[in-house]
């Protein structure tokens, strides 16, 4: 009987893994909630009505129809039996020789979940569609309120969290905003929205170096978009946002408010280390081994934003796409060496640079050893997230909505839609 | 001050009356509950994975964009004051001087709404992105399931209705079943999915001649799916389908059950007839004059699915999409000619022909002097939809797409999302 290898999750770390097991001698099962990949750094351009979900996600069975020797399961994991190498599944149980979790990271209110319905975050495609609608809601009660206070309200957009998310859907909204609803009201003058974005710290993107950072903000005002830093929020409800800044509370009255501020990484990392004793690190993510094993587990691995991994050089490893699809092919190549008792080296990370885009022809790009902002940057985005994005044809519908988008200043998916 | 317009729903007839209204002097208001035009013939094709939602939508405000004297209000009309000539609105009221009532129709049930919930329709995104999820569903439990009778269940797809609705969703159905999953699962065959196309009449596609009702069921029968006419459905549950066919009660077991077989005008229409003191025709529809107004009201008009209509033949207009967009175009112009006090020619609808498709390279069409079937009925079909599809960039992305899901047999937005 063939070696059984159990993948936990379609996203980038559990696609990369199962492609490197395409031809190795292993019975594989991939299980997720999802019936298909979601190319998450593409998400708030639906979430902007500049794509449709449909264009950036692939359904894994077809992604997967290549690997013969692949099962796909559409289920729900409830627990992990680490003594009996089973998957517990809401119906089922899935025996296993090798594990590897890859279940990603949800939204993380900091011990606030009340706020979620008030603010919700950008995490699935129910996730961008509901952020679709609310904006689009927004703009639509403005046109018919008459009270300028209540119409104010109606026009403040309130992102927070000044991490490349929060940064790109800000510019996304300028750029409705000013751009692509120019014509659409007679009662209003899109425009004259407020876009604020909140960020805890004393800068934005910090994963950035800091004259990055103030050329992203540069972009960010020229798009109408006021940021505000070391801006702590203390209260989220239906009508705004309370916030603590330069220890003076104030309260920004705001119909749409949306989350870009934190990640918690899947639930069954909490299971899985309570499962084999361990502790998780203070974001709550599994630590591994330097081969992403879990201690004392070796035919257990966690990857991706599950898994806590330090760089080579002492720093944490960012929850990031490329992390992930290195992990998953790293891990890939593993169980094939380990199969054919070859020795196995840790994993490295090669960190092959980190970009963010804000609105039309800008962006920055930081390729250690070159950092750049403007046009070119912008260009670099497009060519990288093409090149990775899944499926030759919505490679094609990507790069033709894009031009398209470009040239009319339209975003044609700007659709309302009903939970 | 000028004369107010008001047009409630931005379908096909509300949307042509709209842009034939784009240089009259009126001051034009297009009331809908959805922001979106949505190009309801294509429909079928996001229910079955091959075409987005954004595909075969159009935000109102963007297509009207070029009427400099119209408004696009996003609210649910609740009621029509006839005498003070104010539509009632959940939040306003909007005063006209001429009211055009294009509010299109809904599912119709016959009497069993309670079969609503295990049988959709198909009228909306939501509907068609729901039927969507529950068609991959039930691929997707078969594809775990172990006892054969529950996965007989599991791969049979009951169609109740063998208009056109119902006979392109089973040619779809057909195809995805034996062409586009055919090496996505490894524990079943798609291909050995049941679909069975319900009909009460005693042909399919009754509103064509019968040779190519016969047609469209030989072009059914080689997709795979079973016609069974003058079968009477008299119970819906979440297991299944009770039918009456030839005097004998016959049970068939089914996860998954669609309803094509009616529609029934929007509720607004009964509202009005209560207002105005008329009687709605049999299928609730309000019957108009030759100029399309309400009797004794020569500013409110009703178009489209709402209207009951005689054509020139005695025969009783259907509810297409080229009779809405006439009768649409035909207010606009008589609105323009009342107000420059110009005589007005009673309606005439021109038949320009029947088009109706059953998967690949087959359709049958029906332009009166000539009827056919096969390759050359299908182009023809292609090339009137993508003609009538609203937005170049719509037709831009679904030609596309069409190319591509010919030449792979693949369906790219096969996702199942929640409600």
């Amino acid at each position: 009987m063939s070696h059984r290898v159990v993948i936990v999750g379609g996203g980038f770390g559990g696609l990369y893994a199962a492609k490197g097991l395409r031809r190795a001698p292993v019975e594989l099962t991939l299980v997720d909630r999802r019936n298909y990949h979601l190319f998450q750094p593409l998400l708030y351009q639906v979430a902007t009505g500049a794509l449709s979900p449909g264009e950036i996600a692939s359904p894994l069975r077809h992604v997967l129809s290549g690997n013969p020797n692949t099962s796909v399961w559409l289920a729900e994991v409830t627990d992990i039996d680490v003594d009996g190498r089973k998957l517990v599944l809401r119906e089922h149980k899935l025996p296993y020789d090798t594990l590897v979790l890859a279940a990603g990271a949800g939204n993380h209110y900091f011990g606030h979940d009340q706020w979620q319905p008030d603010a919700p975050g950008l995490k699935s495609i129910e996730d961008a569609t509901e952020i679709r609608s609310r904006i689009l809601r927004a703009f639509e009660a403005a046109e018919m309120e008459t009270d300028p206070d209540a119409r104010r309200a109606c026009l403040t957009f309130v992102l927070i969290g000044g991490g490349p998310t929060g940064v790109e859907l800000a510019g996304a909204l300028g750029e409705i905003a000013n751009d692509t609803l120019r014509h659409d009201f007679r009662h209003i003058n899109p425009a004259e929205a407020h876009i604020l974005l909140l960020e805890g710290g004393d800068r934005i993107l910090s994963a950035f170096p800091p004259q990055l950072s103030e050329a992203a903000e540069r972009s960010l005002i020229r798009l109408g978009v006021r940021t505000r830093t070391k801006a702590l929020v203390t209260g989220i409800d239906a009508d705004g946002v309370t916030i603590l800044c330069d220890g003076a509370t104030q309260r920004i009255p705001a119909r749409t408010v949306l989350w870009a501020a934190g990640v918690a990484p899947s639930p069954l990392g909490a299971i899985l280390c309570r499962r084999i004793g361990a502790q998780p690190d203070r974001a709550g993510r599994v630590i591994v081994e330097p081969d992403l094993s879990v201690p004392g587990h070796p035919e257990i691995f966690v990857i991706g934003d599950m898994a806590s991994v330090t760089h080579q050089d002492g720093k944490p490893l960012p929850g990031v796409a490329p992390v992930a699809m290195q992990q998953g092919r790293y891990v890939a190549r593993l169980i094939g060496k380990r199969l054919r008792h070859e020795p196995v080296e840790p994993f490295h990370y090669w960190n092959k640079g980190n970009l963010a885009t804000i609105g039309r022809r800008s962006a920055v790009a930081d390729f250690g050893f070159i950092r750049f902002s403007g046009p070119l940057a912008w260009l670099a985005w497009l060519f990288v997230h093409l090149m990775y994005l899944v499926g030759f044809e919505n490679r094609v519908l990507v790069l033709i909505k894009w031009t398209y988008n470009y040239i009319t200043r339209n975003r044609g998916a700007r659709l309302i839609t009903r939970r």
